[in-house]
């Protein structure tokens, strides 16, 4: 009745409007080895303990995204498992301040700023944190559990929410890329210079992100309907797009620090501290004025390094998957068969084209 | 009445099964120059007469698509106009065979091998033409002309088309991607290697191909009904694909020929006849045989050969316009303005940010 | 008698071992307006007075790099100047506790971390500074002065400058690079995997650090000698170069995010306080343990972080000039004719081949 | 007495001026295997007797370039041996005319063209040829031969040869690149533009060629004297110079096809014939005609025809060995245990960083 029991929690977690964490990356260990066969058997989470009224898990989630703002944290499998770890195969979700969890912030980018005052972290209204859940010996109630050895599900769950978290990721990162072209449009004019003189760079910046948008819109658009009536994305289209996602946000923020400046590059500008010095203050104030006032330009450079190097860089690369993972899917979806014989068709071979006998050692 | 007039049409060609080449590119002349300032006035496609019952028109439509196979011809105008310009907002249909049209095909890579036996053209079930259409005082009676004279619609004419154009393309240069994809796993294995050896550079094909084909579905998708209950793509969407278009089947295609080897690099390989050759042939087929038959090796060359230097190379650089063209129409399409509002909220900036006014000379 | 005095002051530096930072970049202003014609004439470094034992200069330099660590600072005019500009064309070297300059230094990512103990700033035998340097009326001896209003000669020291700068931070690059490279396999072997899983990643890595490497080699290896003994790189090859380092290094920063995995990307990791934190540091301890032992994978971690994002990114994007900057020189040394005349030789061209005359408006 | 005889050859070589084609690439057969386990021993070049007045040698040597102009083959191992193919190690010298040697020509993209009339193919003066060289038992004498059977020596042959290949190639890839800046800027101009239309694409174009000329410059410089007086380049650039050799064309070609528009992405363009034609040429003419006169920007449409689809492309991706091949080479080249030492320094790390042992199956 996992599915009865999961649609309780999300009439309840929709009444009470609650938010949630998204926990499936696992220590993991040794990236070689299945969680049965590492050093530690708790480098994965896992159930330590199956009681009649609920079970008990230990182990750690790491790098959880955005635990500070969640009421619930929802776990699920890390992987893809074989009947020997099934005991990781295992989802459930609790709430934040359930016994046994301990949660560690990560540190991210520049974060001791936050602290300072000024506008060296330029943003107050945004910003993620990533948290390290050490889980152990938690208890999770019967009602709460929705997966507890069903270990040959679990590479469906995984490729439910990759393809879902890699279509959509794309919009999230093109928020971000508009936020970049604006900012470098904000530094381009508070330097002194037009738009016009940065259009070539700013149309690639755009282009960027319509990529991650569109393919994102795509892979949702040629998705299809799961029998629960859940919306499942085109996994080929979905894990393109990670890879798109893992890779042009880099060079849209080579771009915009490649307007900014280098100002903007390094956030090589004093300190905030500093330019309020009542001694020297003012001579810097004078100083950073350009093309438009001193404070624009100054919280312009500090948003270009908060966006490019600093604790608003988002895990493009790794979030919801490493490119490498995102590759492994397209080899496994593509019909690479079917390609073969429509150049067959094509190239008018008649032939059969099999692979190569394995040669033997 | 041209609605009506065009809708005439559309359901005559539809009962009749007439089949349409797209006639927009004209020969322009000096790029740098409108239709009204040229040296001859006939370098851009122009209405040299209108009569009660139709036009005469004179100039030329260069590299039209389909002609060969085509039954009528739709004429387009070929840019943006202004009221100089007039004479050239003109759009019409007419059967190839009309009097004062003259057609002459233009060549293509390794054109005359089309005219040889055997297959060093791979391929006899398909390939493109495209032709130069010389009006010279052509008439086209007035049921079949849609525009004449009316500027100011060139240029959502030329956006239509070009939304629709450059989202479809995704689709078209993605199933001839597929196809490179296949040519070049059946020449990894013709050279006795398997698809393994290759998957890093065939997955990054096969994102390319899905890249311009999940473009073109996102702006189609994202597109808006017209009044007339036509769907126009998305804008941004589409000429971003446009430049995807131009530039990753390139990247394909040298993946291609890095898989084939030299033989398939710039079809360094003997002719069919060479091959065939009573008496030194069979030298070379034994020589040309490797991990599949010398047949299917040698095909599967001159596939490679074909897609990607020879006459299946299609033009994805400058069809449907030039990148530089999408670039403009991503220029004129972002909201620049949003992006900087959007910048200044996350940034915190209060202050104004306009464009420095225009130095005085 | 400039080139006495600088040989006198070369003489005297070397033989007490001087340290010398290199001045070059103003304040600037308005990016689109010469010095002369800003709003306030301070913003770029000039000449307020000249007396019979030495001149008083106002303005500031920013960005300067390796302050800290100098004793002297040579300033160098920041641009090619104009006569109207002749005021701002002044070379001369301080030493750093002269009257009137003032030394702020500028932030740079993840800085405060310095201050904090373990290895969140993973290392203490290296690093850079910036610094912005007001001087506010200072004084400079006649014999420390090397150039004062010659505004002709401002270019040829912009270019002997940057050509010489171009070709050497080739080598420095690919050095940090180099440093990439081990810190991603340490990464690897640190998550439980081979280097052999990451060679295609690791050898484009490689790739771009022998680039830089290689072009400054040929930069040096073409150059020529002036008269005065001095050694000056070749330009089309040194401002090349300084388009790879402005952009080749992003692409290393990628992949050794791309293999060190999440906990490298953001340096997505607990802090060196809580890992070491008395209650819970041993949980964290047992959950970033995985190939090797945790410390030696939370400080590669540390270490990818400090490279891609943290204090360790060095200015290669802007140091030495932007990346546009050398490509208006690559503009201003490629013999464009000349290879319009190659051109017309192969193609078997007759005619001239002149630029369109300018549109009249 | 190789060396002897070798130098003999040489001193002779030089007196009649001979010149040379150098063939190492064999039939090869399956690529997964050795010469020795091939179907057919024939599949790579072998001694089939040794005589005391010389050997016997059968097999193929494929696509040897500028066989058609040579006087003598220079024919050297394809490959490093072990001693199961030490028949496979031979290396020796032959004209062109000797007893039993086939050769054929392979074919290239539009060969056609180059038995008609006028400018379709636009170039007389220089074009390129491959030749399969079939050894039907071509008996050579002792004199003439340098390497027979001394398989540990191949690999050193290989190295010796692709190092300074791979360090040549890039000026003689620069130098056609410098030919398609050229047709491109004629093609600009042909259109009515100016060449500053086009600047960001033709610097892209020169850094380019500067960069494969620059590494092979750099490969040369910091190359190393061999004992017997060669000069030997070095490894890790020439090799790191290949792969761009294998690269930056492509994006060379695409950028001269983006400047040309469609009249030189596929030369669509009639044919001379057609154009010289009595009826329609004047029309034809007339519509070709833009910025420069008709003929200017045919032919010029055609070289850039040549240059990036025809004859004109060299095998720059495969000749000389393929990107991975060099790849490989890189990877034995780079002292990645060097750089793991390094970041160990920087990163403040003391444990020792092992590769993983290898998993037990
Ligand atoms: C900012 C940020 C936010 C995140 N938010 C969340 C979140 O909200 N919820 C959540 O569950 N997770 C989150 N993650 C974690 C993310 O899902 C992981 O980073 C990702 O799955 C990769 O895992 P990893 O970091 O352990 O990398 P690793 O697994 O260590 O991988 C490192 C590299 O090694 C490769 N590799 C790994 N194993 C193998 C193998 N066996 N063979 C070959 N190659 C291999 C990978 O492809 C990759 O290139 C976040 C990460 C970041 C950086
Ligand atoms: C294989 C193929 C099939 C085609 N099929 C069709 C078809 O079926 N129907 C049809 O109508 N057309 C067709 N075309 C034509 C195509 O639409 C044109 O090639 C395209 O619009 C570019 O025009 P052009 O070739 O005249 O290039 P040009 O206009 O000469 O452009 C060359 C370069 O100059 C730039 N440029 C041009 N003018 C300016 C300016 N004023 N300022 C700055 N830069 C400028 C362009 O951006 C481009 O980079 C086809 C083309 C090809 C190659
Ligand atoms: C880490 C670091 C270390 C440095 N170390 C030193 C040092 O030791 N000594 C030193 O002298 N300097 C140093 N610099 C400064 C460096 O030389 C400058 O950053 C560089 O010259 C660019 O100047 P800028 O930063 O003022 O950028 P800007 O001049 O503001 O340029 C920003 C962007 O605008 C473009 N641009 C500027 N003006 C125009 C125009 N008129 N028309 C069109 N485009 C324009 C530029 O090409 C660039 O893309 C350092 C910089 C950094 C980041
Ligand atoms: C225009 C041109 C001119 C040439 N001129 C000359 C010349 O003058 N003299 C001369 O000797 N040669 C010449 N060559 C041949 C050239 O050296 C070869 O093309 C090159 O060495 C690659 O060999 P191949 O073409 O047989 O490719 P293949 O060996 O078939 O390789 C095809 C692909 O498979 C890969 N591959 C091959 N074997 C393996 C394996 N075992 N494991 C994994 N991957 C593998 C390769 O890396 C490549 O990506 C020329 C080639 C061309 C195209």
């Amino acid at each position: 009745d996992y599915h009865e029991r999961l649609k309780n929690w999300l009439l309840y977690a929709q009444s009470q409007d609650i938010t949630c964490a998204g926990a499936l990356t696992d220590a993991k260990g040794n990236r070689a080895l299945p969680p049965s066969m590492q050093k530690d058997p708790d480098l994965n989470l896992r159930v330590v303990e199956v009681r009649d009224d609920g079970i008990v898990v230990r182990g750690a989630k790491c790098m959880i995204c955005g635990v500070a703002a969640a009421n619930e944290i929802f776990c699920l499998p890390g992987g893809a498992y074989k009947e020997a770890d099934k005991d990781y195969a295992v989802a459930f979700v609790v709430p934040k301040d359930i016994e046994g969890l301990t949660i560690v912030e990560t540190r991210r980018p520049s974060d001791m700023r936050e602290y300072e005052e000024g506008f060296d972290i330029p943003n107050d209204i945004g910003g993620i944190t990533q948290a390290y859940l050490l889980f152990n010996d938690v208890f999770v109630p019967k009602e709460r559990v929705f997966m507890c050895g069903e270990y040959k599900y679990c590479l469906n769950v995984i490729q439910y929410f990759t393809s879902t978290y890699r279509a959509a990721i794309g919009g999230c990162v093109a928020g971000q890329g508009d936020l970049k072209v604006g900012a470098s449009i904000i530094m381009a004019r508070a330097n002194g210079l037009s738009i016009r003189t940065f259009y070539d760079k700013l149309i690639r910046m755009q282009i960027n992100n319509e990529t991650t948008f569109g393919m994102g819109v795509a892979a949702s658009a040629l998705g299809k309907e799961h029998p629960s009536g859940c919306w499942l994305c085109d996994s080929l289209l979905a894990n393109s797009n990670k890879v798109h996602v893992a890779t042009l946000p880099y060079e849209t923020n080579r771009l915009a620090q490649e307007i900014a400046g280098g100002i903007g590059e390094t956030g090589c500008l004093p300190s905030y501290k500093d330019i309020m010095d009542p001694k020297y203050g003012s001579l810097i104030k004078k100083y950073v004025e350009a093309g438009l006032d001193w404070e624009t330009r100054a919280r312009g450079a500090r948003l270009v390094e908060w966006l490019t190097l600093g604790p608003g860089v988002p895990g493009c690369m790794h979030g919801g998957g490493s490119p490498d993972a995102a590759r492994l899917m397209i080899r496994v979806s593509t019909p690479w068969e079917k390609w073969v014989e429509l150049a067959k068709r094509v190239g008018g071979i008649k032939a059969d084209v099999p692979e190569p006998p394995k040669p033997k050692k």
